[in-house]
Parts: C-alpha cells; sequence; structure tokens
C-alpha cells in the first residue's frame, strides 16, 4: 500500500506564529557543576511540606478537582500573595488583582501579548533575563537594551531611547526589567534610580513590567520598594513567583496589574488555571511554611554565593571583574573587552565538567557581550563550587580568556 | 497627598488582544442538580492513588522539581501516551511526537494561535464545545458552522462549505470536531462518514483539529477509528487530556501533530511544561491504575447515563427529541422548533435548583439553537439525576418549553 503524501500546511500557518527554537542553553548533557542555570538547591526542596499540604488539602478540598475553575487560579493562594505583598513589599491590592500564572515566564508572556504587535518597540535592561526575550522575539518585538551601571538602568539613556521613538512614529510599548537582584547582572536598582524610572514612565506614559522573582533570595542589605509601589498610578505590571522560594517543577507564579491590563492577560492565559493539585498544595505549604523555607534556602544559598565570590577572588582577581549581588542565584562575571568566552563554552565543558551562561544569552542583539559570562551558584554545594570554579579558572587561563 | 491619575493603557494595547469575557455559563451559585458543566464525579476521583504516586515519584525524582524542563513536558509520561495511544486507538507516534498541553484547551489553544490570523476560517460542527469556539473567537477566526445529523458532519455540507471560500478569495484553516461522543451533541461519527471526511481533508488541503477527549469513556457499543488513524498523511491535529479520565484540576491535557505544526504549536505554548509536580503524580498513577479507574469511573458515569435517559422517557417523550449517546458525560435534548430553553434558565434554576447549558452556548453565531438543551450527568448521583429530572420536567412544562 503506498503511503499518502505527507501533509505541510503550506501556506496555512498564522503570520505571527514561529517555531520553537532552541534558546541556546543546551549543552548535551548536564554539567557536573552547573553554572548556567539558575536552579535552587535541589536538595533543600520543601518536598515533606508539599506531600503534606498536598494531603491535608486533598482531605479537605479534594472533590473541587472535578470542578472546572477561573482561570485566574486558586482563591484561597491569591489572598496569601496579596497579604505576603502588603507585607515583604508594602505592595497593596486584592486577591481579585492577582492572577496566578505558569510560573513568571507565562505572566510576562500574557504581558507581552497584551501589548505588543509586530515591530513594536520594547526597553529593556541592556544585558536581562533570556526567557523575557525568547517572548519578546516570538511576539517580533524590536528590542533595545539601555545601558546600565552598578544601580540599575541609566536614567538619561532611558530618558533618550524614549525620547527618540517619536521621531521614528513609535512609542515605547513596554519598558521591562528585573529591578532587585537583576538576572544576569546581579545589581539592585538603587531606590533614587527607581524614583527617577517611575517618574519617566508616568511622565511618558510607558508601561513598565517589573519581574520581582528574587526579590526574596536576599542573603544581606536592605530591601527597596518595588517599582510598582513607588508609582501607585498603574503604570506597573509587577510578576513574581515562587519558582526559587518552592522550586521551578511547581510552575507557580503570579501577576498583578491595573485591570484594563489584566483583564486582556487573562483572556491571552490559555488552559486554565494553574492546576488546582498545585495550588492546593503550594497553599497549605505556604501559609505555615514559607517564612522559615526562605530562611532556612537563604542561609544555603548565601554560602554558595560567598563560596562563588571567594573563587572568584581566589583565581579570577586581575583577569576579571564582578558585583557582589546581595541576593539571587548569580554573579555576572565581566573580561576585558575582545576576550570571547563564548566560543570556547563548548571546549571548556568538556574540559571541565562546569557549565555557565554566555553574554549573548542576555543580549538583546543576540551577539553582544562575548566577554561576559553568568555564573549561578543555587545547584551546586560550596565544596564542589571551589572545585568547579578552580577547574575554570585553569581553563579560560588556557584559552586565553582569563589572564 | 493627590493621588496621581490612573494610567489607563489607551492606545497601547496590541491589535489582537480581547478582553476576558464570561463565557455564559454562570448562575451565580452552583446548581444542587448541576446538569449544566460536564464534569467528572467528584467523589470517585482517585485522590487517594494520586498522593501515593506522587509520594513514591517525589522519593525517586523528586530533586527534578529543582530544574528547568522542557514545555514538551516528562518524558515518562509522553511515552505513556504514545503507547495508550498505540493500544486504545490503534494511532502510532513516538513520544518525541507528543506535547503535554494544560487540559485539552490549552492544545486546541496553540493549534489556532499556529494557524489562525484575524478574519480566517474555521469549520466546525454545528453545535460545538464552547470552550473551542471561545479561543477561535478569541483569535478572531471567522466560525463557520456545517450541518451534522446522528453520524456526525454532513459530508456534502462540508464539501460545498470548503468550495465555497476560494470564491471568497478564502481557505478553511481548520475544522474541528470532537468526533466520538461529540460534545455537546452526543453522536459518534461513523467509521463511514470519518473516511469521507479524512478524504476531503487529503482533497482540498484542509487540517484537522481532532478532539477526543471522551474516548475513554465508552458505556457500550465498540470503539470506531480516530481521523488521525485513518489519515496517517498529517492532516490531522489529535488532542486530548486527563481531565475526564483523572480530574479537571490536574490540567493535563496532550497532543501530537505534523512535526512542522507541533514545532509552531511548541513555541506558542508558554509558561514551561505542564508542572512536573502534577505530571510525576499522573505518571506514576496511570502506569498501573488508568485502565481499572476508567473502568469504575464508566460503571459510575454508565448508570447515570441511564438514569439521565429513563427520566427523559418517563417526563419527555413526545415534548422533546434526543440520542442516547454511547459514551460522554451528557444528552443533548432538542424541544420543538420556536420554543424557547435559553431565556428561561435563571428562572428555572431559582425555581428548581437544576442547571443546564443553553443551546446558543455550544453555536457559532452565539444565537442558534435556543430550542436545545444539554444536560450533563457526570457530577450528580442516579438519585438526584431522577429527582432533578422531574423538578425540570415540571418547570419546563410550567413555561410552556415542554409540552
Amino acid at each position: 500500500m503506498n503511503q499518502p503524501d505527507q501533509f505541510t500546511f503550506d501556506g496555512l500557518f498564522s503570520r505571527n506564529v514561529v517555531e520553537q527554537r532552541m534558546m541556546g542553553m543546551g549543552l548535551g548533557r548536564k554539567p557536573k557543576y552547573d553554572f548556567a542555570i539558575s536552579y535552587p538547591d535541589p536538595s533543600s526542596l520543601p518536598l515533606q511540606g508539599l506531600m503534606t499540604a498536598l494531603q491535608q488539602a486533598l482531605a479537605e478540598e479534594g472533590p473541587d478537582l472535578a470542578l472546572y475553575l477561573s482561570a485566574q487560579g486558586y482563591g484561597p493562594l491569591r489572598e496569601f500573595i496579596a497579604a505576603k505583598l502588603a507585607r515583604d513589599r508594602n505592595l497593596h491590592v486584592t486577591s481579585d488583582e492577582i492572577m496566578l500564572t505558569g510560573g513568571a515566564g507565562q505572566a510576562i508572556h500574557v504581558t507581552l501579548e497584551s501589548l505588543v504587535d509586530t515591530g513594536d518597540v520594547v526597553l529593556t535592561d541592556d544585558y536581562t533575563y533570556s526567557g523575557a526575550l525568547h517572548q519578546m522575539r516570538r511576539f517580533q518585538a524590536e528590542i533595545r537594551g539601555v545601558p546600565t551601571d552598578s544601580e540599575g538602568v541609566l536614567p538619561d539613556a532611558l530618558e533618550s531611547a524614549i525620547r527618540q521613538l517619536p521621531r521614528e512614529g513609535k512609542r515605547a510599548k513596554l519598558f521591562y526589567t528585573v529591578p532587585t537582584f537583576q538576572n544576569p547582572q546581579g545589581w539592585t536598582m538603587s531606590l533614587e534610580r527607581r524614583k527617577v524610572l517611575v517618574g519617566l514612565a508616568q511622565k511618558y506614559g510607558m508601561p513598565i513590567l517589573e519581574d520581582d522573582c528574587y526579590a526574596d533570595l536576599r542573603y544581606d542589605g536592605q530591601d527597596v520598594p518595588s517599582l510598582y509601589t513607588l508609582d501607585g498610578a498603574g503604570h506597573v505590571i509587577y510578576v513574581s513567583s515562587f519558582s526559587k522560594t518552592i522550586a521551578p517543577g511547581m510552575r507557580a507564579g503570579y501577576m498583578t496589574a491595573a485591570p484594563a491590563l489584566l483583564k486582556r492577560a487573562m483572556a491571552a492565559k490559555s488552559g486554565g488555571p494553574v492546576p488546582l493539585f498545585v495550588t492546593l498544595a503550594i497553599h497549605r505549604f505556604v501559609t505555615d511554611g514559607l517564612a522559615s523555607h526562605i530562611e532556612e534556602i537563604n542561609d544555603i544559598q548565601r554560602q554558595r554565593r560567598d563560596a562563588m565570590l571567594e573563587s572568584l577572588e581566589e583565581h579570577f582577581t586581575g583577569g576579571a571583574t564582578w558585583l557582589r549581588p546581595e541576593g539571587g542565584l548569580s554573579v555576572w562575571v565581566k573580561f576585558p573587552e575582545g576576550t570571547d568566552a563564548t566560543a570556547v563554552r563548548e571546549k571548556i565543558f568538556e574540559a571541565t565538567n562546569a557549565g555557565y551562561s554566555t553574554g549573548p544569552n542576555f543580549a538583546p542583539d543576540r551577539s553582544s557581550g562575548k566577554n561576559f559570562i553568568r555564573l549561578s551558584f543555587g545547584f551546586n554545594t560550596p565544596a564542589e563550587i571551589r572545585e568547579g570554579m578552580k577547574l575554570l579558572a585553569d581553563a579560560f587561563r588556557r584559552e586565553g580568556v582569563l589572564r
């Protein structure tokens, strides 16, 4: 029997759809020293706490798994988040103004889908979260990075970027930033800088997408108010998640924004709510257990950050520079201009079994920043970090990246 | 202190975004006799089985919750699904050709997003799943319903609808159907009709979106091959889910399609994979427990269907007609032309505490079918069904809908 010709869908795809492409992170296998991905520590996940929480919740509300619930997500968890944001971030919204999402990533997606048409301009920090860039590209935004220093985005540069747009018949649809423990750069935007940024948003009618997903992971220093709180006038879309404080495998993020935006983001979210099976477990766990769990993991991660910083001090001094992050999961390392830490990544992985993320992965143009690497310290123990960093330093030296 | 003016996002929203709107199902509170929604039975959910499964899986793979995994979803569950489809539906794909989704709903969403631009024509059964219609409207498709009878879509009518399109400079982007235990109509498309439908898809280069999410809920009669299997040439996008066989609250669906489509559907899926916390529990549960669980719930649901059919026989004979479904979760009831069961829904709910779905909810034009109702029987016990159906019949008689 002849097989019929395979159908190709020629001429049928929608204009805006893209093919799935790798994000350039893959090394084929997982490195032993995995400094490439911002994982939380696998050995301190609250697995038992989640099991106990789920057991209790299913005994109380298990039959509700039979229901089809609103895409906004489980109400009691939204109430917990509203109370947490008020307490921890001085950010005051009702649970009705919160939507649960598949990680912060889906909150970023539905925000971009609500605002961005093909060719629209989105502004970002000069190097920023690769998953957000990936979504911006999917919606065919024109992404323009704005220079930053150790206190965050440079206000003059941002204002020029905004003012340039009307000359091109355009308008900034959004400024995306991770103001606290910026990914990948590690800085926290200063209060002064935040005030200026919010002032620009108000002056130019520009929404800000504030990705605050690392804010709970503070190892020292003082909290800085969120952009959402400083604004108070609906310009800021605030997203965060439990991926870093509980586990990425829960896919539980959340967002809050002005009703006009939130209603559209809800329509763009598909597949129903974050599964009740997940939100029941999280809700019962966080109600009693989140604060002490965060304290526990922050102790662990502080030691890992310190091991990473001490290793940098020991092996990279003179050949590279970096900022000491007060929280988060990674350190951003700069080699001298002209060196290329990107081209040697796979070779170094083969030689050392250590992985790192490369600068272009975080660059709006996909190519800048070849002399930068991001080193994440959440996954390995302090001893492994010291071991892996020594191997990495030796390998970078052999390749002429580190001198 | 003056509050700053609230930002309105005027002129900033993307062209295709819509506001979340209610789907017209809400009655304010949940009816005692809830024939409106196709729930599975809340009291026979496999809660203990899922807990045991999760406990075992977390002991074995819990630390993997720390990882960021591919949006395609947990490999071992995709392998289980590939084996299940081969065994139950004679449908042969590899696990690489399967993507897990947030219920069948997200599979429908990403398929539509991959194919539909504003104004594109999508063909459907004359009355069909309201969630799919909702997604089609979201992508601003022009939805054209095609007449059906008790064996499914009428081939001549479908071919005319397809042939009409080039005269308008258009082409069918998709034919969406629920061929097995059609929602809401309850028919199962006959083998002969399926062959003709697949032939039309091949002749005209038209993709078919086959929503097979009720196929496991067969109470009597013989399985009919899936459209995907009959085609074998990549025209059919096949979606299904565990919502009806495990629980909607897991949000675990899946799809398979030709690689060209699947790659785009993967890019359109956001928020990462279905949570590992969910897929670990499902995988361990289904491996040993799915077949016997389906047997158990089908015994329960067969009795409920029979209670519903007997109640119709007893109270509605002469005043309405209906089809006996061999599976699924609902019965589609037709009152005489000119009667209106839609306008009286809330009044009847107040009088009886019984809910039903109205015809226009399933109509592409949102208004046809006022003399149809869908009665779902998964939620209530047989005794409650008999009780509620008696109340409903009396109320419909008082309103002149039933004579």
